[in-house]
């Protein structure tokens, strides 16, 4: 159970042409990263998320609902957008069977599917709908604030059908909350309604929380270990606890990305993993370097790199033409995955046809390591950043170890800008001007912002 | 059916502190456009993607093939990446009923569940295989040259399982190719075992490929109205005959993006459905993009956009907040879907409450084209450059609309940057470099290059 970077092709020396992060600047950027490090220890009333994975009062509270769960309900309906949903998304696509929800519930060893509905589109919802048999439907409901106006319009249509299917008494025994343990409007329908609900750590925030039930929840529903899970991520942060950035892997990551940025230029930065099960957590990780660190600094310069999700061996034929080719802007992460050489037997087969003849013998797993490695080496060979995490497994603790590395690696970044990463105020314009129009009450001054916009204009239409 | 663009939110005037593409940049940028315009329409050679809509000898061979198959075959097994897979993911995803595959053969209309292997992870394949009943599956192997290794390696493990499960003479009635119609592997197997085999016209490349068999045969079989998307398809392809920048909608598109990244340094180029089925399309648009404008220049000079996916209003909760807020470097292509505002009624429920008392008597539909309204606004307020195709509905002529139209921008964004768009000579020495490692024959040179590296250097890893 290991997790290493290895950080060569990020290197002057490694990279033609004088390219590279030199000596000279790792080492004071090992200097800024202990006051980062300091600052950001500093900001207890943000950092609930590092001490989520030893919460044992959290863990038992979930393993408990998730035990009331598997058995009594077929299908778990989790109502949650952004950070409510992409972890849940990330576990199950990572530690589940491929197609979960397509498999038999013996293929499921007898637990129930996960839907996660992250979106307000009209025809996803009323499919969902028409396919569960809600009578033996979990309906998780997911938000911090317990008012995300995209979660509460879907609760409140999913709410409605489930009365009507079972009946008001038994809706509210189908219903789970997650949210803030004191306020926001689906605690106080909890309490209204005696309804089971688990709590978010008031001092963790959406895209920090998949250690808290928003994750732990539906992993423990769906047969994840989530101790391994949450083991992963307290071996993370004890490894972080010291402020030498050569020994603190979340920190050194940080530190590359934010040096490829402000010294070279390098302000799009791909996750790249070389697994299937690892694709939505480069969609994870998305939200969480961006939401954090995409952010106006108070004299008014704009900051923050830009996350690209990427699958590999995949985007070998879509974007890494970009990458090989496009403007010096990027770095890639990749993340590959140790000791699979012996899956995936190609059989021996057209041995007269040269371009399949030499693949006999080989295995898939054989293939995408060797597509990585190669890859990597060619994006070096080009003067191109990348870097790569291994893991020996996709399993719930080398999942742990990942998402916790990148949730610090997030706090130290911010700290590195000099922003705070556990806000996001470039949102409420556009949700006030949504308030607006719905005609929520409170939002006049965003009506009439929003009637002072310029209107489409003709001659730029067509 | 109609689909529009209105760019109100691009240009001076619009946006605050002058930012915007100016009048005066326009009209020169017209003029740009008509040589480009010209250029392109002189490369006869690569532009047989113009031709496909109206190709019925094509659509023909795919409609027979497709009728072959469905109520013989209850799966279909697509073999392909990049170009091959990506559009006929983006078909069933915008087309199909929302998780296709896990839907009853009557809620599919005895329409076949598509399955696609666009990637060589052996777990993926693994389990693909054992949830198959090979006996009723059909297997389509794509690849344009027919020899991509990716696709091959799919392939030998395939055809053993089929093999296997209903010997080596029926495995061959099972076997569909889709290739080149004189060269490459494929070709070759399929003439010496009498294998069907649809053709990919020797003048479409990969990713311009989604309406030859490419797409059409998966869409046919799936039950989509494929003379209707090529409807949609060919309605574009007239629209854009004309060099008049005003009146060419992919070309508005195409110059719009390049004048943003070269005159304005918008060099990250966002595409944002707001729509669950359009999710994938985005990244069928993200390899179109990437692939064809990503180049070095003769003069050694390296350009192209990043494009980036987006979906809304998912992504409000993940990477709004950077483009509201983080560098200016960035366009927004919104696509709206009109006339949903019926759909989703929310019910009133919680009246008490004020984050959701407001919400009761509204619908999702119009929700989510408010959220669209008031993010494209706010962008705008905030000096960021964002654009929205408008179009109807989600059905197939608008698909076929819409990818025509970013098919021709992208010939046409490659006439005005300057590159090849239809080569992708940065994936070669990747591929070289496996070749080597893998041990296949005429690799030496990169084995050589290969051993050349720099090596993982112990100081930089952790």
């Amino acid at each position: 159970m290991t997790l290493t970077l290895d950080f060569t092709n990020m290197m002057a020396g490694a990279l033609p042409n004088g390219a590279g992060i030199t000596e000279a600047q790792w080492r004071e950027a090992a200097e800024a990263f202990r006051l980062a490090h300091r600052q950001v220890m500093g900001q207890q009333a943000q950092l609930g998320f590092l001490h989520l994975p030893t919460n044992e009062e959290l863990l038992r509270a979930s393993v408990a609902v998730a035990q009331d769960t598997r058995g009594r309900f077929d299908d778990v309906l989790l109502l949650g957008i952004g950070g409510s949903a992409l972890g849940p998304i990330a576990l199950r696509t990572a530690l589940c069977a491929p197609q979960w929800n397509a498999l038999t519930l013996e293929q499921r060893s007898g637990n129930p599917r996960l839907h996660v509905l992250d979106n307000v589109d009209p025809a996803t919802i009323a499919a969902t709908l028409a396919r569960l048999d809600l009578s033996r439907t979990r309906v998780l409901v997911v938000s911090k604030s317990g008012g995300t106006v995209e979660t509460m319009a879907q609760y409140l249509i999913v709410r409605e059908a489930l009365a009507q299917a079972v009946g008001e008494e038994q809706a509210r025994a189908h219903l789970v909350f997650v949210t803030d343990p004191e306020v926001g409007s689906l605690r106080r329908i909890a309490r209204a309604e005696g309804i089971t609900t688990l709590d978010i750590p008031a001092n963790v925030g959406g895209r920090f929380s998949v250690f808290s039930p928003v994750g732990v929840l539906p992993a423990a529903i769906m047969g994840i270990d989530v101790r391994a899970l949450l083991g992963g991520a307290a071996h993370v942060t004890l490894l972080a606890e010291g402020e030498d950035v050569a020994r603190n892997l979340p920190g050194a990551f940080a530190v590359l990305q934010w040096l490829s940025d402000t010294q070279h230029g390098r302000r799009i930065q791909v996750l790249m993993p070389y697994a299937d099960p690892l694709r939505d957590l480069a969609l994870w990780f998305v939200q969480l370097w961006a939401e954090s660190l995409g952010k106006i600094l108070p004299d008014g310069t704009s900051v923050g790199p830009t996350p690209l999700p990427a699958l590999g061996a995949t985007d070998q034929h879509s974007q890494v033409q970009l990458f090989m080719e496009g403007p010096q802007d990027k770095t890639v992460t990749f993340i590959a995955v140790r000791g699979r050489t012996d899956e995936g037997r190609i059989p021996a087969r057209h041995a007269d046809i040269p371009e399949l003849g030499y693949l006999g013998g080989h295995t898939l797993g054989e293939l995408i390591d060797i597509e990585q490695r190669a890859t990597a080496g060619a994006l070096a060979a080009r003067g191109r950043f990348n870097a790569t995490l291994h893991i020996d497994a996709i399993d719930a603790w080398h999942l742990g170890a990942l998402m916790q590395t990148f949730e610090l690696a997030t706090a130290y970044a911010g700290a590195l800008y000099g922003v705070d990463a556990f806000n996001q105020p470039g949102v409420e314009l556009g949700k006030q001007f949504a308030y607006a129009m719905l005609g929520r009450a409170g939002s006049d001054a965003a009506r009439t912002e929003w009637d002072a916009l310029p209107k489409p204009d003709p001659r730029w239409r067509l």
